[in-house]
């Protein structure tokens, strides 16, 4: 091969310094702090996509994954992309065009099911709540009767609200109706108890940067064997090549035929935060997410700031914080970055300027990261 | 929210072993080691991926990478998957129902677009030649004039045959005939050279862990004003929510539009990388895997092996090295691992158990791999 052809031009040649990043606490809807022993797993030296080792690896990041979601399905993996990409999965392997899905809106991602599912092709139905509330068993009930969904897909933990929507009795309620129940675990894997068989969740989906304390890039994904059976008896092939969960499962599964390289670095580093997470086992890190997300509690109320969701279904991992008459909130959380490192986040879709976002998930569930916060909240808004 | 609920069930809670990543020296067709110092920016503590100093790093990244393809496209921006995933992003963008596509097949890859392309509704037709073989541009002409495609897809450097398919006067070729012109970079991106903007290509993707060296896990994407055009005047969404350009552009440009959270560690990592090549310089990197891959062919011939490809369109990058007669040329990769810590490919769809596939990208194009490596080959072949 010969190297003449044009000459290299160097327009876009930029030396930009040294990565000097700056060290924030990641208080806002994620991602959050990464445990520093993760850290340390990403960067490790990569091995193959093939290699006995990495083959071993991946069936314990699948065994964990099924543990932190209290599951046995076999095809339970890290999709090589972030929990949108995990998100598109569910609906791009289980949607065949036409089939109703039925979607319980009550913020921003409930809002993303019915735009990714519609592009799928699927006869998309909504049931819609004001932001920060949630449904009641009986609402889905009359929903699913009227609508005859093939899927109902609802969020647990609305990232943008910060509400929890109770799943009790919704697996039953969907079997009686032969539909699937998707459900949207991005924000409580890890860190709100969840358990998936026991409550009959047919597909779940979930990102590795927020309960689990891993960076973002990975996304958490399952599928019941009865959702198995329905993408195995496709007429068409799924519309996605990438989130094929056929070509997948033989990658995943006995086989180890090559789909695509997998983000080798990224799965030691969802290894390390399972591991962590087993270490210190799901009740007590749920436990420790709830008495963190009081202590903010408490010390919210004591700043006279108010909380946007009722106690009974407030989020444990994400709090919505209502913004004061009069503060201008994007002001705040901007001073609180630039002056003390802290990020928290500002509203998104409806709430836009009326909630601020904290979030105390995974590593940063921890007590000395909310009495900051508060006395950081405290010095910005004068309290 | 109460913590009653179905009690845990502790059967997938394994705690295994500290991470103990073997030192392999990855010598396949990906992922190549990664230079250390982007395995050090890759364990950094993430930022938000709205955070002022990781907007400034995605501008550098976006200009990086434009150095690197030569091409001054401002959407320009890695995917949030891997290589894989930036193939799907041009054709989810860029294909409408019917819309024909022809793909020149020489390998493995160009039936991956033929599929991928088939899942977004593209009429797609197929030129094909043996694998190890290129096509030359009066062959593509005629598959031009007899298809009269809205898009002809081609791999540059088939990571399946080692064959490196000429471009010069393909975007001129494919201008006459209002075609894009849609290229896979895969395994040529910061190895072999590429003049993107001066060969006329349209659509371009590569992968992070191959020339770049740093781990998989992006997916680099380019899109030329010409194809934009075409995404804009779609009739459909894209049919596909995470790669969807129109959607992404808005957080990559000015907007700065929350879409997905970023892979914010795997961005470091490539902003490493990049910066690394643009330190070298792009000349000084291809003469580099140049020098390396003759050092290896000679290697190989004093060997008594034989390149699959033919010199004039051999890739500097991966060589299909011939499995001599006889030889059990799984047995003899396995035995490189094992014994050496050595990785090199098998052969893939047509080619496998014909060849290996010797990979020299990135950091790993060191004339002190190659001598290692034929040092290992002539022990574990006998000769």
């Amino acid at each position: 091969m010969s190297l003449v052809s044009p000459s290299v031009n160097d327009k876009n040649r930029i030396i930009p310094p040294e990565l000097n990043v700056p060290p924030r606490l990641l208080l806002g809807p994620g991602p959050s702090n990464a445990n520093p022993r993760v850290l340390q797993a990403l960067a490790m030296s990569p091995v193959g996509h093939l290699d006995p080792y990495f083959l071993q690896l991946m069936n314990e990041v699948q065994t964990l994954l099924r543990y932190a979601w209290q599951t046995d399905n076999p095809m339970t993996i890290p999709m090589s992309g972030t929990g949108s990409a995990a998100m598109e999965a569910t609906l791009a392997n289980i949607v065949e065009p036409g089939d109703v899905v039925l979607v319980g809106v009550m913020g921003y991602f409930g809002y993303r099911l019915v735009d990714m599912a519609g592009r799928y092709g699927a006869d998309v139905r909504k049931l819609v709540k004001p932001w920060g509330r949630v449904f009641s068993l009986e609402e889905l009930r009359q929903g699913i009767e009227t609508h005859r969904p093939k899927v109902l897909a609802i969020v647990h933990a609305e990232t943008s609200t910060g509400a929890c929507q109770p799943l009790e009795g919704l697996g039953e309620l969907c079997r009686e109706f032969d539909c699937l129940l998707l459900v949207d675990t991005v924000t409580s894997l890890g860190g709100v108890p969840l358990f998936l068989d026991s409550w009959g969740v047919d597909l779940s989906y979930s990102c590795s940067q927020k309960g689990l304390g891993c960076p973002p890039g990975l996304g958490p994904f399952t599928m019941s064997p009865r959702a198995v059976e329905k993408l195995k008896n496709r007429s068409t092939k799924v519309a996605n090549w990438y989130l094929d969960v056929s070509l997948l499962s033989q990658y995943w599964g006995q086989d180890r035929v090559y789909h695509h390289t997998a983000p080798i670095n990224m799965n030691y580093a969802l290894r390390e935060a399972l591991r962590i997470l087993a270490q210190e086992g799901l009740e007590a890190s749920w436990n420790r997410h709830l008495t963190n997300a009081k202590l903010l509690w408490e010390g919210l109320n004591d700043l006279g700031l108010k909380c946007h969701v009722h106690e009974d279904y407030r989020l444990p991992t994400l709090t919505t914080v209502r913004i004061p008459e009069g503060v201008d909130g994007k002001a705040i959380s901007r001073q609180l970055l630039t002056e003390y490192n802290i990020e928290i986040g500002n509203g998104l879709g409806e709430l836009a300027g009326q909630v601020w976002r904290v979030g105390l998930m995974g590593y940063n569930s921890r007590p000395e990261n909310v009495l900051l916060l508060l006395s950081a909240l405290k010095r910005v808004l004068n309290r």
